[in-house]
């Protein structure tokens, strides 16, 4: 792609994201994100035919980062990715994508993929995080057994994010380092 | 209220709450409602002049019932209210109206004040029970400080809808008791 196409889809995708955070998913239309970009109508038609699929990238943009590439110690690596997220989500406009996967999923099969896949991702990288630190001896051993032992990948993921999405989603506010601490503690007892 | 007004009442909510359900939102208008409901828009007029104002309504109807009254002790009835919680949330219907509440809080400020509405009185419930606990003894004494320490009501609450709310929302199926008691155990130690 031109460096010029590049920086007109970069402009659309991000006019999409105000427009999503100000007006919700109904104000993410051809006409308004031209608009909003300042580019013409049909630059966005040419990228983007159907404008559910821009909002549909519109949500992909924000979800595709977290929790890659796994290090031991896994406790530091799942403190750092999980401040991360939190940093993220803390963003209204990360937090409106965040949640308009979430409702969206529930009526329209399109997005429901997309939030299947997001969550399929999310689970892998942690199992793999996981798996490294169980071979590294960190999640094994005596004090392991005594403590509690570590859930399943699926529940990690659950017992990770989960909270981290009701403080920021929900709750509101900033996330101290504390409440992370404590939700690794959870996971690797 | 006279009853056959009440009836018509529960099944105009019932009606708004389905049509959220298959369509979002938008789907929420005065014409369909009466339409699914088998009344005139008349009557949904009468009942409720604004169609934002039904929708908050369907959602306040769902949020309520969770976590009122604590008992000792405290593990048990945790357990309990997070069964109740969790099996709430795995019907669509009631997920549907969770993730309204929470992603048309983003740009809707009357539907903001009802989410923080909806999060304040949860913390406090789940506040009340923690007092409730530590002035029974269950919370305090050796093997707590040993374990470690019961959080603040703030981040009970996030660590305990949290996880199933994304399980339900977005791992979907269902949540077993061994996650349900895990998650206590990450608040009770």
């Amino acid at each position: 792609m031109d460096p010029r196409a590049t920086r007109s889809r970069q402009a659309i995708l991000s006019a999409a994201r105000e427009l999503l955070l100000d007006q919700g998913p109904a104000g993410v239309t051809h006409q308004r994100v031209a608009q909003q970009a300042g580019v013409g109508r049909a630059t966005v038609y040419r990228h983007w035919p159907q404008a559910e699929q821009l909002l549909l990238d519109v949500m992909d943009l924000a979800g595709l980062p977290f929790f890659a590439e796994p290090r031991v110690p896994l406790r530091a690596w799942f403190r750092r990715r999980l401040r991360e997220l939190a940093d993220e989500l803390a963003m209204p406009e990360v937090a409106a994508v965040a949640l308009t996967l979430m409702q969206g999923a529930v009526w329209d099969e399109q997005i429901a993929r997309q939030r299947d896949q997001f969550v399929r991702t999310l689970t892998e990288r942690i199992a793999a995080g996981l798996a490294l630190a169980t071979r590294s001896g960190e999640t094994g051993g005596e004090a392991s057994s005594r403590a509690g032992t570590v859930p399943d990948p699926h529940d990690a993921a659950a017992m990770l994010v989960g909270p981290i999405l009701y403080r920021t989603a929900l709750q509101g506010g900033s996330v101290p380092d504390a409440f992370i601490d404590r939700l690794v503690d959870n996971v690797l007892p």
